[in-house]
């Protein structure tokens, strides 16, 4: 599936929206990038785009990318492309490198524009990427977990879409194929492919004890976690849902690879020191860059 | 309701949730601090937590609260308080100057946490304002809108909280005595009160006909935004449901006051500049500001 004489890899993003056609430009807000850019110029040769939670954490990925792709770091080092106020994105050969922040909303709001943006550019192929840090269940901390589905926080396997007042069920399968070609790049990384639970929040919406308010009990959350788990899931975060819906609505290629911070079977606590923590988060970041570098052939 | 002889300022803001009491220690693990910090020294005066958008903004709004309440800017300029790799935080006298993040996922995070902070602080009479951006609805671009009472995008007036399987619809109602002084700070800034769709992402949720998918109709988004404007909407945004549930439930007065970018019964592109968008976002800060001003007497 996912080799040179793929037909994927010659296929620009066909966006799903026939009223941009009617625009004369397209301001990419939250970019800072709008489509009377030369953006082909920019952007034309990206192959994977590459999301995380927060800016430090993309400049972190574009760093590494050129370290293991054997691109050269500019004098100045990498600069992040567009405004950054709300997201921050680096490019480095065909690597796009850029954050997501935290939740549903925040990604909705970056996998519409970098889209968008990889349409105008022309850009052929791309295969959407997030990584990130997650809260596991059921698996040690450090692990890293390719989803194979995602779930919403009441544990149903689809994405509710609210448009116009309408909410339609969107689907949060992703590809077995990429999952399993970036699994079999994780080296001596501990990984496990598994469905990821995608909630609304941090605390309440995971179940989590430590949050201000806390009206159920631990036996209530322990309930819930196994039955996740009893269905297949291996880590809990705040994107998945959306991010799989997404991609899947425009045929993106895409694979989600989290670390886990944490058991929650444990307890709900990030205690970890701040190095075993960057580890955890590297741990992601170099299974993709085994498998973006073993992909490029 | 808000002077100072009102039994509100002398109350500290009461957690619920029994867990805490048996954590040692409770990392506010996005905030970067710790409840065995001395924060009833550094912030046991905080009286009102400022909660905007971006990171930018949060030190845009230190440096001008700085000015209108009279207090002298460090050498080096405000610091960040904790670690800012998700959010940033300037404290200046009584003022706490955040950034949430976009989305309800994120702000959920903030309030957890800032909440337990003002809480371990034992600060008293603490108010809570998120300051943003949102997209006008019947009024002009540049209006700041002050938030009655918060709809999710189905335009249900209230908040789905979903906690271990089981959804919870809770209370998105504001102050209207709060949200009625804080119109009365708005000198010549033009104002109103109203009521704010917060939807659960930029684009679609939104009816955007601008993003990277819409199958629906120009017809359908303009009849939604129309049914809403006649149930008192102003405006639309992305985290004004949990802020009003959170803070209701921990019976914290607050108020959301949020400037229109555009009026999207005219369009869905921000197509002003960046002079005037920051404008439009500077409105809502000297709103409060001028609030703020006043109500410390």
């Amino acid at each position: 599936m996912n080799n040179k004489s793929d037909s994927y890899d010659e296929q620009e993003i066909t966006l799903k929206n026939p009223n941009l056609d009617n625009l004369e430009v397209d301001y990419l807000y939250h970019l800072g990038l709008h489509s009377g850019m030369d953006l082909e110029k920019m952007f034309g040769d990206t192959k994977y785009v590459c999301m995380g939670g927060s800016a430090d954490r993309a400049l972190v990925f574009a760093n590494k990318a050129a370290e293991i792709l054997g691109i050269e770091v500019p004098e100045d080092g990498f600069q992040p492309i567009g405004k950054t106020e709300r997201f921050s994105m680096y490019k480095v050969g065909p690597v796009v490198s850029v954050n997501h922040g935290m939740g549903i909303g925040s990604i909705e709001i970056l996998l519409n524009e970098v889209a968008k943006l990889m349409a105008y550019a022309k850009a052929k192929g791309v295969k959407f990427f997030r990584l990130g840090t997650s809260g596991g269940i059921g698996v040690e901390p450090g692990t890293v977990v390719i989803t194979d589905k995602a779930y919403n926080d009441r544990l149903e396997p689809y994405h509710d879409k609210s448009v116009c007042g309408e909410v339609e069920k969107r689907n949060t399968e992703l590809s077995p194929e990429l999952a399993q070609a970036i699994f079999d790049c994780r080296e001596d990384i501990s990984a496990a492919i598994g469905s990821t639970v995608s909630a609304t929040g941090f605390y309440e919406p995971q179940g989590r004890l430590d949050g201000a308010i806390a009206y159920h009990t631990e036996e209530q959350k322990l309930a819930w976690l196994r039955k996740a788990s009893g269905m297949g899931v291996k880590n809990m975060e705040m994107e998945a849902t959306e991010f799989a819906a997404f991609c899947n609505e425009l045929g993106i290629r895409s694979s989600i690879i989290c670390a886990a911070l944490l058991n929650r079977l444990d307890g709900d606590q990030v205690t970890s020191t701040p190095e075993e923590l960057a580890q955890f988060a590297d741990n992601s970041q170099q299974v993709v860059l085994n498998y973006i570098k073993k992909d490029l052939g």
